[in-house]
């Protein structure tokens, strides 16, 4: 027996989802969600990577404005070739039942238009960070997906990657007693020529595209919604044509309702591995290096400083890239065969995006 | 001969200062300084162990309230019954030529009237950090010893230590780039009983004891003062008696007239081993645990992310406690014997301070 896209929305919306749900795990099994890529730059080949490595999720369309390059990637992926679509030829997707969701891997500022098509055209929506280049743009793309009944999660690689599960496990057991201060920082020197230092496509600067996991990681970890939030940005190299539209470096400070202090820097225009640092009353945490592989977790109690070895959690993750692309796409085609709300939905990416608008407004910087 | 700090940041930088080092050393052999160590804390059992250690220095005198324990530290040290004074006999070194310089190791709004009074008997200075607890009296300070014509010195121990050192070298020789973000935090969980959270003692909470090193550090290697501060306060624990004057809680932002932004945060309530993290256009650099000992440099340049194993510079270091002290105490006798500028004179504490008071300001917390 299989079931469609369309069969299960109905029953869910009929409420008869749950009854289904062992059902259709082991239906699961049987079929993998189809997804069709847009855009074929550097994060859509880790997408590609993982998909083919998934048990659930395959690649079975591409959209992109280069025909020649898209033939070369589904040959490589097994795409048939009559499922590759210029972006003129996007809302044609409707009609493909190879197609159960897309997964968004353009510049910024066309993710929310292509999520809003996309939710049109019936299909449910995994949507790369940031979610989009404003708040109202993400709400339009809430609105979008919860009309057309279809999912929409945005793509936090790191909500399933196994040493920062590992890390919200432990501050969600309260070994490191209350929270107090987080720190973090993320950022690179982005190289020349990427469309990531655009404004109009990129939406902002850094923090748009790797600020943005200081600023989910902070949110996770301390539950909370900032309340206050300082920031400074600055330009070092006038001349550099990489800082003409955005900032090259960017630091903020936020208040968390119960008190938490976090502090963050992102750039384009230093090597910055991605970091964060949580002090709590019994203990503190660390994750340094949260890129595609080679996560090291460390964790240390209260009583331990004297000892030796005393290092409590020490975990240098195993796992290579494509594993969290895998068990992304994986949670997201589990949620739609099961008909359960992903890890991360819209709201996570709005959110955020609230978050980032604040950052902007406490620098003076108009977005 | 005379130097000042910036003297030997410039020599340092032009690879002269290790020419002048040995000659320092050599005279000084002849003689040793005799302290006299003023309060008899934890603080001072770390400076007692280091000057036993040292070449150039020895204690000759102690200043107590407690005349059993400074005869049984007198005992311990090869200190002369003699030259244990009480606070009230105090003014009486100026007759004593055991004692060439003081250590003032006493509760930070006792640093003032002790240095002037030491200052006053004619006597040089060593000050514990933070310099006191205000840029006026940090100016009163400068101002008696060079009446005085004494020489003062903040016992700042990391200006002496040998990775941090190596970390200061690796910022100077432009192998980083420019910099663009400076991190750091230090802090710890205060023990109840502590007089450094009874404002009328310690001027303020956690910045004034273990903040001040973020500080300290971030203006010793962007070479510049701080002119835009932003700050955030919070106090958790509302009941707990540490917590009633000092703030539980502290993170601050500054910006540096080149355009780096610091980001920093400290703690009375947490456990919050001393780190500083500098991102430079062309490579990294982080110092960990930054205590009494094992020191942790690491630094990474700009095209070795993806090689293996990468690390430029990694350095755990060896030396252990009270190594710091050693050549802290060693470094102010010399300069009293050769009478040079010391690397952290007074001036160096009232910068500190007047980044104190603006994060206070920033705040908007009395001090």
């Amino acid at each position: 027996m299989t079931i469609s896209r369309r069969d299960f929305a109905k029953l869910s919306a009929l409420g008869l989802a749950a009854h289904w749900t062992p059902q259709v795990s082991a239906l699961g099994q049987e079929r993998k969600i189809g997804y069709c890529v847009i855009g074929l730059g550097r994060i859509a080949s880790h997408f590609l990577n993982g998909a083919k490595n998934s048990e659930h999720s395959q690649v079975t369309a591409l959209v992109s404005g280069h025909r020649d390059k898209a033939e070369k990637i589904a040959a490589q992926y097994g795409v048939p070739k009559e499922n590759i679509y210029s972006y003129e030829e996007f809302d044609k997707i409707a009609a493909n039942k190879a197609i159960d969701a897309v997964y968004v891997a353009l510049p910024n500022s066309m993710h929310a238009e292509y999520t809003i098509r996309a939710a049109k055209a019936g299909k449910h929506v995994l949507c790369e960070k940031p979610m989009a280049i404003s708040v109202t743009e993400c709400q339009q793309m809430i609105a979008a997906c919860n009309q057309a009944k279809v999912k929409l999660m945005i793509a936090y690689r790191l909500h399933f990657e196994p040493t920062t599960l590992k890390a919200l496990e432990i501050v969600r057991s309260g070994k490191l007693g209350t929270l107090q201060t987080v720190q973090g920082a993320n950022g690179f020197n982005i190289a020349p020529g990427e469309w990531r230092y655009t404004k109009k496509l990129a939406g902002g600067g850094a923090i748009f595209d790797v600020g943005v996991y200081c600023i989910n990681a902070h949110r996770m970890f301390t539950g909370e919604e900032p309340v206050n939030v300082k920031a400074d940005f600055t330009t070092r190299d006038k001349d550099d044509v990489r800082f003409k539209e955005v900032e090259q470096n960017a630091s903020w400070m936020m208040q968390f309702p119960s008190g938490i202090i976090a502090t963050a820097s992102t750039t384009y225009g230093s090597q910055m591995p991605g970091y964060y640092k949580l002090f709590g009353t019994k203990g503190w945490l660390q994750m340094e290096n949260y890129n595609y592989d080679n996560q090291h977790l460390t964790a240390r109690y209260a009583g331990e400083e004297k000892g030796a070895p005393g290092v409590s959690v020490d975990i240098l993750s195993t796992e290579k890239d494509p594993m969290q692309f895998v068990r992304e796409a994986d949670h997201f085609s589990e949620c739609i065969l099961q008909n359960k709300t992903p890890q991360a939905p819209g709201e996570e990416g709005l959110a955020d995006m609230r978050v980032i608008e604040s950052i902007y407004k406490a620098a003076g910087v108009k977005l």
